[in-house]
């Protein structure tokens, strides 16, 4: 497995996954109809913001993240990021791969802390893959995402210094 | 004094405070050179998001407001909300008078909550404001926030049911 920044010619790849993801409506705060081309210019990002693959040896694209500044001016030292692995890959350490790539380039870019905004309560694998890799929960916002089987859960705000 | 919906001829007025704020780096977290086409395009919304302004008797803007969804699908039903307040008529309740209306339209709009993601810690009107309109601080940033006066202080993340 190798993790790059994304070129265009991995959208589809990349889209071929994101779009269940995002329609599952249980780990993402998208809008679940979100359209292949807003979906596209939220996650490829414009410099200072970067977007990765994790790719396997045979070139199959297995998930995706992306980072930036979680604000700007004088609190864009802090960054954020987003992480999709396709499902029939889950279980592989291909998020953990991601999330150590984006925690290193976000140091090398000289941003001082991380924060997700949004992970999802109940969605175990990522809260525990998080804590690993060194994150605690800031806040819960309280019933802040209606799940579509679990109900109304907590959304966790997660951050780490770097 | 008179809140009301922004509309496109009073961004002039409004851009005559904003620009000076934005420029200050002292309470928002945007550039701080942010143009003015870029501003317009942040904070003028189209629905389902909405913009307001405070207006004095006499036509003058004397603040502004934004508010909308904090993140979209299943977390669509927490509101956020951003103010700027004329420096000139600080001290006058304008911002309180915003928050107030923002609050009542995010309950009329069918919203369950609001979250401010950036409150600087050491803006205590601003802090002690949103205290008394209900919010009450959820989580702080560490250092989230270089003031180029107070260093790095703080970034509140507070909330309110609705």
């Amino acid at each position: 497995m190798q993790i790059r920044a994304a070129r265009g010619d991995d959208w589809p790849a990349m889209w071929a996954f994101m779009r269940g993801i995002i329609r599952a409506g249980e780990t993402f705060s998208w809008d679940t109809e979100t359209d292949e081309a807003t979906a596209r210019r939220q996650w490829m990002h414009a410099p200072p913001g970067r977007t990765f693959v994790a790719v396997a040896d045979d070139g199959a694209v297995l998930g995706t993240a992306e980072m930036g500044r979680n604000h700007g001016g004088p609190a864009a030292h802090v960054a954020t990021a987003g992480f999709m692995v396709d499902p029939r890959h889950s279980g592989k350490g291909v998020g953990r791969r991601l999330g150590e790539h984006v925690l290193a380039q976000a140091r090398a870019d000289g941003y001082r802390a991380m924060q997700f905004n949004a992970v999802v309560e109940c969605n175990a694998p990522a809260v525990s893959l998080w804590r690993t890799l060194g994150f605690s929960v800031l806040a819960t916002v309280p019933d802040g995402f209606r799940h579509p089987i679990e109900g109304d859960v907590g959304l966790l705000i997660m951050y780490r210094r770097l």
